[in-house]
């Protein structure tokens, strides 16, 4: 059975790392002993070595081995063979040329169809969508294609943003970004925001945390979504 | 000689559109009586039509007749005519996108290499740079290439924003963007705060407005560089 966890970011304000996540991380890879961390996405350039060091540190509180995708060799083997997945932040254009450089979409697709438990955050989750069209990174590298691992029928935006009140600053607001994707792209777009994160086990997705999220679909004004709202039907 | 004006933004807040650079673009302009407008970024949307209706009302003021270059059929040669080029603002991704479909940055660069007096506002600026790698804009479509116009040797970072003091949003500031970029491209970077443009005069280029505009370059800490400043060496 599928089974996926899409966090809008991996830290809240004033808290630790994946903190806010522990108890669904615990009872989600409660079986888990290694998992594979996929390093890629590199938030402020950090090294692959230091991130995946960062990341077992949070691991090792709930028993679990964490090794970095960029230590093996063949990396589609290392995927084929993980207990679980979990994909860090940090820049999605970075990340989706890593992905596709070593060939790595298809294989993480079919490992999560096959059961393998996957964890997203920030750029990690951005690729559970259709695209990474709708991701709010800088493109500081030119990745082949857009297209991204579609485990879920709908687009993600991470770290959602509302408008600030009393702003003078005349850039596009986060809404405003996302209609202008709906002018060229007909999937529905979900604006997580920071403490928010989608529950996938099979064909049922369901929103969870403590805030709604911001839906967006093509020629509709956009709705909030109570946490708890079933999204299993969405595209 | 080449003449370009490379602004950060068309509007600033609670001003008109181009309000705060008509006694400098009536200079600019003062011998154009047609001016060739590049509408394909579409802001919000809004149809090449209307985005052109929009600038013909500015410049109708200083008596300069404005033609959207959708409206020809040979776009190539209606660049190549123009007696002056503005490319507004909107989201550079569509932007670039329709520029390599109508094979125009060739057509653009010539143009203004050989003198044609070219603006640029927001996304209009940013494809003035090396590479549209430090665009703010939503990835809403995919373009052939990330390459641009590189009227000056270096990129540009339109909008360009301060962190928000006391903000608790955890997505990355607009400096660790840049700084990310630093990790994959050489080239300087120049956030461009809205109110600030550049005036390229031949060689020479130099910072106009009131504000500073914040200096990125590779291994080095950003500097402030203040308004009338050099930026002819910059690369």
């Amino acid at each position: 059975m599928k089974r996926v966890i899409i966090a809008s970011t991996s830290t809240l304000y004033n808290g630790g790392y994946l903190e806010y996540l522990k108890p669904t991380l615990t009872d989600f890879f409660k079986d888990v002993k290694q998992l594979i961390f996929v390093p890629f996405a590199r938030p402020g350039g950090i090294s692959h070595d230091e991130y995946t060091e960062k990341v077992a540190g949070f691991f090792a509180d709930l028993n679990i081995a964490v090794k970095g995708l960029h230590e093996f060799e063949n990396k589609i083997e290392a995927i084929e063979n993980a207990q679980a997945i979990f994909t860090g932040g940090g820049n999605t254009f970075v990340l989706v040329s890593m992905l596709y450089k070593f060939n790595l979409l298809d294989a993480i697709q079919n490992a999560v169809e096959n059961g393998t438990p996957y964890l997203g955050s920030s750029a990690g989750s951005n690729i559970c969508g259709l695209t990474m069209g709708t991701t709010n990174d800088m493109p500081i590298m030119y990745p082949p294609n857009f297209r991204t691992l579609g485990l879920v029928s709908f687009n993600l935006n991470p770290h959602y943003l509302d408008p600030i009140e009393g702003s003078t600053h005349m850039g596009e607001t986060r809404e405003t970004r996302i209609k202008e994707f709906h002018h060229y792209n007909p999937q529905s777009v979900l604006g997580l925001r920071e403490g928010s994160w989608l529950e996938v086990l099979g064909d049922k997705i369901t929103l969870k945390g403590e805030l709604p999220a911001r839906l967006f679909q093509q020629g509709k004004e956009p709705i909030e979504l109570e946490t708890g709202s079933d999204l299993s039907e969405l595209k």
